[in-house]
C-alpha cells in the first residue's frame, strides 16, 4: 500500500464514464454459449436454451460489508462475485453470467477500479461465468458494489427453501465459523496497525481462516456431487449470515422445526484454536458468524446412507414438527436451548 | 417536507434488514407467468418459455444522478425503474422483471424506503413488470439505487446497435430536450429556495418538462407500434445521454456516419420557450441534455412510407458511409458541423 501511494494514479475523469467501462471490461470474453450478447449494447442477451433462469442480486457497501483498511480491492472484487454465485448454487443451478455495478467516490482512481475488476475477472474464470453488463458511477462517498448473478437450471433440478418435511436430515457442506474467526484476526491486527503503523501484522499461521474471510468460494461443485450420489435435497440455502439464521429461514419457509446438534457442527482445527485465543466458543462463530458460503440443505432420511461417508457433508440435525420449535442440543449436557439468530451466546460454554 | 419532519420516523434498526425487505416487498405480487419465484429464496426463478432473456443494470447515485433537495423519493423510485425498462425497450424486448437494490445511510428512516418502494410499485404496475429480488443495506453515506431489469424477446425481434447501413433513416420517438429543461427549472427554483426557504417555488406552467425530468416514461409501447406498421428497425438505442451521444454510439457500433438535421429535431413548445428563458438553443437541450428516454432507431429507406405520418416518429437524419463522419446540419444555413457528444454548443445559434 505504501509503495502504491508513490505511483502516479489516474483520476477517473481522465477516461470518462464510457472510457472507464470500456477500459475495465474489454479483456473479458464470453465463454458460455448461453451468453449471446455481452457488454456494449443497451442490454445483454442470454439464450436459456429451454432451461429456467435463476437470478439474484447483492449489494456490498464499504464500512458495512468490508473495511478497505484490511480488505484488498482485488479480494473484494472476487468476494463480491462469489457471494452472488453462492446464491445461485443454493438454488442448485449453474451460474452463467454476472452484471457488476460500482458506485465509488472520486478518491478511487482508475487503478482502484482495475484492482476490483482483476478480482472479478479471476472469479469469472474460476467459476466459468461471463461478465455481461454493469454500470460504473461516481458517488458522494464510499464504495458500493452491486452484483447480479444469473444461472440456468432445469425446472426439476431447482431447489427452494420450502420443501423440508419433519424427519428430514439437516446437512451442511465443508466447515463453519472460519470466515468469522478470520475477520477477528483481521480486525485485531488492523487495530494494532492503527495504533502503531510500524508494527508488522501477525497473520502467520492463520492462512486458512484468513482465506475463508478474504477469498471465500461458492460451493458450485455441490450440484454435481449430489447428482453423482443420486441425492436431491428437499430444501437448500447458502450460509451467508450464520448457521442459526439460515436454519431459521428453512424452518420459517418450510413450516417445520429443527433439532441442531452443537457437537455435530463441522469446525476446522484452526477455527477452534483461534476461537480459544479470543475466549469464544467456536460454535458461536459457526452459528452466528456468517460469511462461510457453505450450503445448508435437507434430505429425506432414506438418503442418509448415500451421503454419510462423503467428506464434503456433515449431518448436523433433523427437522421436527413446527410446533416443536427450533432448538440447539448442547454439547455434553444434551440440554435443549431455543435456537435464535442471535442472543443465545450466553447458553454456550466458553 | 416541513410537515413530514414533525412525524415520528422509524429508524431502520427497528425492523432490521430482513424485516425491512419483508415490510417493503410483501405487497408486491407476481403477475407475469414468466415469474416463477419471487422474493424470499436465495434467488428468483424465471421461465423464459423458449424466448431469449434481455438483461440490463443501472446505478443511480445521490448527488450525481439526483438531488434529494428537489427530487421526491417516490419519483426517484419510479424513475430508477423506468431508466432500466428503457434499456429493455431499446432492445425491442418486453420488460418482465426487476431487481431493486438500495444502499442508504441511516439518515434514511423506514418511511424513506417506503416512499422509494411506492414509486417502484407504481412503475411495476404501470409497466406490468414484477419485482423479483433485491437487497437493502446501510451505507456510509448517501443513497445509491441499483436496478437490474429483465425482459423477454424472440431472437428475431431483438434489435442491437450494430445493424445500421448507409442510407438508413435515423428516427426518434416523441420529443427531446424536455427533461433537460425541466432540470434547469428545478435547479433554478432550488437555488432560490436555498437562498430564502420562505419563497414559494415558481413551477406553474412548466408541468410537461418537469414531468419529463421527474417522472419520465420508457417507450415500451413502441415495440407494438412498429409491429403493427410492419417495420423492423436495423438498430436501436435509448436516449439517456442526449441525442448526439446516442447517435455516435450507433455510428461507432455500426461503422457508419450520420447526417443529423437540426431543424428536424422534435421539440415541444414548452421546451423551446423555456430554453429561451435560459438563453439556450433548445437543440442543445435535445442533443446534449439527455434523460428523455425516447428511442432512437434506424430503418431501411424502403420503410419510410410506413412511418412518415405516424405521430410518434420523426425522421431526423440518415446514415452515410463511415468515412464521411458524423455531422449536424445547422438550421437555416445548412452548414455542416461535426457532431460530438459535447463541446459543439458554440456552433449553435442562441
Amino acid at each position: 500500500m505504501l509503495e502504491e501511494k508513490k505511483k502516479r494514479l489516474t483520476p477517473v475523469s481522465e477516461l470518462g464514464e464510457f472510457g472507464l467501462i470500456k477500459h475495465l471490461t474489454e479483456k473479458f470474453e464470453l465463454k458460455n454459449i448461453s451468453s449471446r450478447l455481452g457488454i456494449g449494447d443497451d442490454a445483454a442477451v442470454i439464450d436459456p436454451n429451454n432451461k429456467k433462469i435463476v437470478v439474484s442480486t447483492d449489494v456490498l457497501a464499504e464500512g458495512v460489508h468490508f473495511n478497505l483498511g484490511y480488505v484488498p480491492l482485488k479480494h473484494l472484487g472476487y468476494k463480491a462475485v462469489v457471494v452472488n454465485l453462492s446464491d445461485i448454487a443454493a438454488m442448485n443451478a449453474v451460474p452463467t453470467q454476472i452484471l457488476v455495478s460500482i458506485a465509488a467516490s472520486n478518491r478511487f482512481p482508475v487503478e482502484a477500479f482495475e484492482e476490483i475488476y482483476q478480482g472479478v475477472s479471476l472469479a469469472c474464470r474460476h467459476y466459468n461465468v461471463d461478465l455481461i453488463g454493469g454500470d460504473t458511477t461516481s458517488s458522494n462517498s464510499g464504495l458500493v458494489l452491486s452484483i447480479t448473478a444469473i444461472g440456468l437450471g432445469e425446472e426439476t433440478e431447482i431447489i427452494k427453501r420450502d420443501g423440508v418435511k419433519p424427519n428430514d436430515l439437516l446437512v451442511v457442506t465443508g466447515d463453519l465459523g472460519g470466515a468469522y474467526m478470520g475477520l477477528q484476526i483481521l480486525e485485531r491486527e488492523h487495530t494494532v496497525f492503527l495504533a502503531n503503523p510500524n508494527m508488522q501484522p501477525e497473520m502467520e499461521g492463520y492462512d486458512y481462516i484468513l482465506e475463508r474471510q478474504l477469498k471465500p468460494e461458492a460451493r458450485t461443485d455441490i450440484k454435481k456431487i449430489l447428482e453423482e450420489l443420486k441425492v436431491k435435497p428437499t430444501a437448500m440455502i447458502d450460509i451467508s449470515d450464520g448457521l442459526a439464521s439460515e436454519t431459521l429461514h428453512l424452518s420459517d419457509q418450510s413450516k417445520v422445526g429443527f433439532r441442531l446438534y452443537e457437537e455435530k457442527i463441522p469446525l476446522d482445527t484452526l477455527t477452534i484454536t483461534t476461537a480459544g485465543e479470543f475466549n469464544l466458543n467456536p460454535s458461536t462463530a459457526a452459528l452466528n458468524g456468517g460469511e462461510d458460503y457453505e450450503l445448508l440443505f435437507t434430505i429425506g432420511p432414506e438418503d442418509y446412507d448415500k451421503i454419510k461417508n462423503h467428506p464434503d457433508f456433515t449431518v448436523i440435525g433433523h427437522a421436527v414438527e413446527q410446533e416443536q420449535g427450533n432448538h440447539l442440543v448442547l454439547r455434553g449436557s444434551g440440554q435443549l436451548v431455543p435456537l435464535t439468530a442471535q442472543g443465545w451466546d450466553a447458553f454456550l460454554k466458553k
